[in-house]
């Protein structure tokens, strides 16, 4: 599909890209990028990519598609640093997590001639790092890839292809949309995650069971990685926060006035909804 | 172990012992009482008792052990059912959720030629019914048994002795530090979980990746059984929500405020406890 693909970012999901790339001929030459010694011998040890290197000139030159999958955060400043060493005509996506600020900074970083699709692949673990990389990671979860009005759709349509390729399903829509819609569903579940298992003291922990677990799971994730990808969403998951208080206000209310009829009907509403999604 | 085992309420739990008893030859014979017929009929079909029954007095005579596995609020009423009907020095325990209840009632309805001793395994799922039952659910997992002041120090052994030998490990506590216990670990989360998926709106669930179904799975759990289970556990419940809205509130603040140090700080805590407990 491309002759050479440059991954910025060797982490769980640059590095599980880069082992999909390889195994799938997504690319003559695989390129990967990390700003750690350590990541870059690791690559090489894993042999998943051709070429690695600290340095974005040597990485992104005569690449025809780079993917940038380091922290939120750091995706704006990477975009603004690759930007005079594109090849003519070179696309750049990015796998972050969140995407209206994105969307909005990098397309004008780069100069005219280069293309920006944003993406968001929505794949991960509560494991990070290079060595966590996993080609079946991506596979059957959705990616979504954001229309702006100013993407280009010959663009467009090559990075779709690409996530395709890679084993995902897309959906196109806006970074608005995106970010509305991840909040809910990653962002909010991760705060309330996060402020259950601080609330939990170290009572007894050997008793915690699968609900426990499985609740908190995603705490264990990257306070780095979250953290941009929080600051970047704030808006919606302060808005996302609010709703879930009232409803969780509600269970509380039942369980102070005692009645077990609401308590019931509020634990029936949300095993239908749950159901219903599998 | 004993000469014959009955088992009322042959749910996921009642099922799965129904299993695990037969498996290990813990008893000559194996009785399943239910108040549904069809629940009768599927314990027949599926081997996993030698009689089953809707008839209390028929299921408990001549037993050494009987295992209440029905939902907590009806466990009481139960006791006082049978009671009638025990064997001189039959032993009872129970699978409940909560203990301070079950174990300060039934000790009162059972006649003195009796025993009780609470108990409660944790395990479970959130499917529930008989056709869930598996033989492995119990393996490694925690049972907490109740010592109570006027807990027959004979029947407590036995008790410990069997559910040793079912595959659990474990743990003697009083009533009140279990429900103490299990309201953080097990009933602050799935209250957690239930006012998640309330508050998710229908929104784009598709894009519903691994964070918001593992944080939402336990929200599946039957509202019949942990209704009972929250009602008899209010008063821990309700002083925990307060603790997790503390929690919470830290994590909007850092948000309102865009104070990233201060939300990557409350990341990190979570993390480090989380990683802690695997």
């Amino acid at each position: 599909m491309f002759k050479r693909i440059t991954i910025i970012g060797l982490g769980l999901i640059g590095g599980s890209l880069a082992k999909v790339i390889k195994a799938k001929h997504l690319a003559k030459q695989v390129v990967g990028v990390s700003r750690r010694k350590s990541t870059i011998q690791k690559a090489k040890s894993l042999k998943i990519v051709d070429l690695a290197t600290l340095d974005l000139k040597e990485g992104v030159k005569d690449s025809d598609l780079i993917i940038l999958c380091s922290p939120v955060l750091t995706i704006i400043d990477l975009a603004k640093k690759i930007a005079p060493f594109l090849k003519k005509g070179a696309i750049v996506t990015d796998a972050g997590s969140t995407k209206e600020n994105i969307v909005k900074e990098v397309k004008k970083v780069l100069g005219g001639e280069n293309y920006f699709v944003g993406s968001h692949p929505i794949a991960g673990s509560e494991k990070s790092g290079i060595i966590y990389g996993n080609k079946e990671l991506f596979r059957d979860a959705y990616c979504v890839i954001i229309r702006a009005k100013n993407t280009n759709k010959m663009a467009f349509n090559k990075v779709e292809r690409f996530w395709k390729a890679v084993g995902m399903k897309t959906k196109k829509m806006t970074a608005k949309e995106h970010d509305r819609i991840v909040s809910r569903l990653s962002h909010l579940p991760h705060i309330v995650s996060v402020a259950l298992v601080n609330s939990s003291g170290d009572l007894g922990l050997s008793l915690a069971a699968g609900g426990f677990k499985d609740t908190t799971r995603i705490a264990s994730g990257s306070p780095e990685l979250w953290g941009d990808i929080f600051v970047t969403n704030r808006a919606n998951i302060i808005k996302d926060i609010r709703s879930f208080k009232k409803e969780l206000k509600k269970l509380e209310k039942s369980l102070i006035k005692n009645n077990e009829k609401d308590l019931k009907r509020l634990l029936e509403k949300a095993k239908k909804f749950r159901d219903s999604i599998l």
